[in-house]
């Protein structure tokens, strides 16, 4: 089947008066009587199927009449030049096959002239995905994948894959999924964190991309109960290192999604500018006196977030850092310093939290001690501790949400637009 | 940290005489009073740290005498030739660090000499992994990760990331795990199957690599109740077509990794052979007639796994296809054959079954009688039917195991070499 195809995109003017065969989605059609024509969509582009009394064959005609939108069909006929066709080139059919019928009416337009709610689209989220805007998100969050696991591997990182079934809550916190495995109670890992840190002793970099999960009731526009997390871990380096790998990422997917994706960028119609690096640099405290300054009353110790961050204009549309949070509102595995601070940062774009790293704490002695300080009990922990007597390097790492990525390099405004089938407290299908 | 750092693959002649600092672990040190020596390793190698009396500098020398099996250490020091240290570079050292200590006794021996038994290896998995040869397992695991995304999106195929959380058993069966979601109960997928069914609509070519979990107590060297999946569906294809594509991935997979990972696969002492295409492809029943012959009774409708596959010699470290199987051992979206026979294949090693496929149903009323004789209930699939009136163009497809296809290339005799952290009935932890 795949091999006698030619994809709408492959059709060229040296195709004229070839017989060839393509296969899609009726999108559009027209009647004028005497011309027929049916816009046969694939996903590469569109080709214009026109038929004309008393010179195309009068056997397709029944067919032609038949076929109703987004009917799934297979057209074989002869190319033929046309200055109105798109791309000039249209296709004189001479045999054309329902493969399959679409069912009316159909819960969305495919075509995208009438909006519909998110809701309905995510019911429907197979023909929503088939919508151009819709599916150009989708094939950017691809080429996106691509790109980041080109960057990991040509900075020689490798890439692991850690277990989403834990024995025990790694950071502790309610914010956990249990499931019965077999005898016991398991836990859906929230992020691979303990298992990239225990991997940096055999391959100092590490990288993974994966499907991590929270178990809180969210109700935003920013929280998945399941989103993908891009999560790095790297040997002899600390927080700086690893902001500035976080900073060349950055700049190495705006250079490549611009290379790889201008059609679909085009389709979404959106001024993207790539980031200068290096990104603004904040500490927590120089944030905290800016929200001052604008009677956001916040403290040390506060927690910072969107709520409070959108009060700085000046940020909005801007990647940024903010680093050495307040220990006491990091995890346990945080480098703290003696000041009440730690060795953290999150990585922002306008009031969006993208990520948070940070050096860790190496020495097993003091790590112990931050879990006790946490309220963690260290036996819990003890396959993880053992690890820091195998040679534990200093080192540090960051994880980044894929799906807040993406929303902020295509400005969307609701994480459910970046994931095929989200979800939340409330949807758990399709 | 990173920035000062001198990698033991990237120090070179021209480096004489120079004052480099590397980072490692104490992977050897011997003591001839006189001369002391340290074997410092990295990811990428190993240098040689040659401190000599009245010749180097002597406040280092109780920081070396320190040093123990696998502490992390910092080494300041100048680049001198010397035939007999590896490469012909050893350090004179300035400075040392001890930047982390390790446990006495460890629980395995770092440099692989004593070999120790697969249950130690996973419960010290970071120290195991840190080992030459497991660590070469999973950097060519990592390359081969590289090299299927790059396969993948140089056919132009579209990656996506369905959800692991779903509502209802996808293919009936008692192999999930169900987990309490908010007020419901849900289940984790055991593979992407209806999602990127689902999918080639909008993108006609998909795949996806990801963790997917059977619930099975299984107790087998070839199972694991988390595993990665490789899965592709494409539109406007058949099973020919998709075995085709497998095809010319395993070429392409054994082309690049004989590229890219020379060292690794030169230390795993593998005589590996890039396998002739075509593959052999047999019928379901020229395989039964195969084992009758062998007096392994087989009748049409069984089951054929590795135990009886094991029989057949001539196949032993081939990649090989076994098509149209039953259809009563067949899932209910696969094309079936009016003759008791299906659409469908699977993909073996030897007696080791890596993946399956097939042309899948694509008529909406013949996929719910599927659904009704394989004693599932429609209405637990209706969002997946929907999207059969969408617009359901043919399609076909399969899934092949990461963790299998990395045995059959690494020759590896059990799936748990092939996975950092395996997840089994006894094993949950690390």
């Amino acid at each position: 089947m795949l091999e006698e195809r030619k994809r709408s995109i492959d059709i060229s003017p040296e195709d004229e008066d070839k017989i060839i065969k393509v296969y899609g989605w009726a999108l559009d059609r027209r009647d004028l009587g005497g011309v027929k024509f049916i816009i046969l969509a694939d996903r590469w582009g569109r080709v214009q199927v026109t038929w004309v009394k008393n010179k195309s064959d009068p056997n397709v005609e029944t067919a032609l009449d038949s076929i109703k939108l987004n009917d799934v069909i297979e057209v074989s006929g002869r190319v033929k030049k046309t200055p109105q066709a798109p791309r000039g080139l249209e296709i004189d059919p001479i045999e054309i096959k329902i493969l399959n019928t679409s069912e009316h009416p159909l819960p969305l337009d495919p075509t995208e002239r009438i909006k519909s709610n998110l809701d309905i689209r995510l019911d429907a989220r197979p023909l929503d995905a088939f919508r151009p805007r819709v599916r150009s998100i989708f094939i950017v969050k691809s080429a996106l994948l691509g790109i980041l696991r080109d960057f990991f591997h040509e900075n020689d990182f490798v890439e692991i894959i850690t277990p989403r079934i834990i024995a025990s809550a790694t950071e502790g916190g309610a914010a956990l999924f249990p499931i019965p495995y077999f005898d016991r109670v398991a836990y859906l890992a929230q992020s691979p964190q303990l298992f990239k840190e225990q991997m940096v002793i055999s391959f100092e970099r590490v990288f993974e991309i994966g499907t991590f999960f929270r178990a809180e009731p969210f109700n935003t526009t920013k929280h998945l109960n399941e989103f993908t997390s891009i999560d790095i871990e790297v040997a002899f380096a600390d927080m700086y290192d690893v902001m500035s790998i976080c900073e060349k990422m950055i700049t190495y997917i705006y250079d490549k999604i611009f290379e790889r994706c201008r059609d679909d960028l085009d389709r979404l119609d959106l001024k993207i500018s790539k980031p200068q690096v290096p990104l603004k640099r904040f500490r927590y405290e120089e944030i905290i006196s800016k929200l001052n300054e604008k009677d956001v009353k916040v403290n040390f110790g506060d927690d910072v977030g969107s709520e409070e961050l959108r009060n700085l204009e000046e940020l909005r549309e801007e990647y940024y850092f903010i680093t050495h949070w307040p220990s006491k509102i990091k995890p346990f595995y945080i480098k703290m310093n003696d000041n009440g601070t730690s060795e953290s940062f999150d990585l922002n774009h306008g009031s969006l939290e993208l990520g948070s790293g940070g050096t860790r704490e190496e020495n097993k002695e003091k790590l112990i001690k931050q879990l006790i300080e946490k309220k963690l009990n260290p036996s819990d922990f003890s396959y993880h501790l053992k690890a820091f007597g195998y040679g534990m390097p200093p080192h540090a790492g960051w994880g980044v949400g894929l799906e807040r990525l993406l929303m902020s390099i295509l400005k969307l405004d609701n994480i459910r637009e970046a994931m095929l089938y989200p979800r939340d407290r409330f949807r758990l299908e399709p």
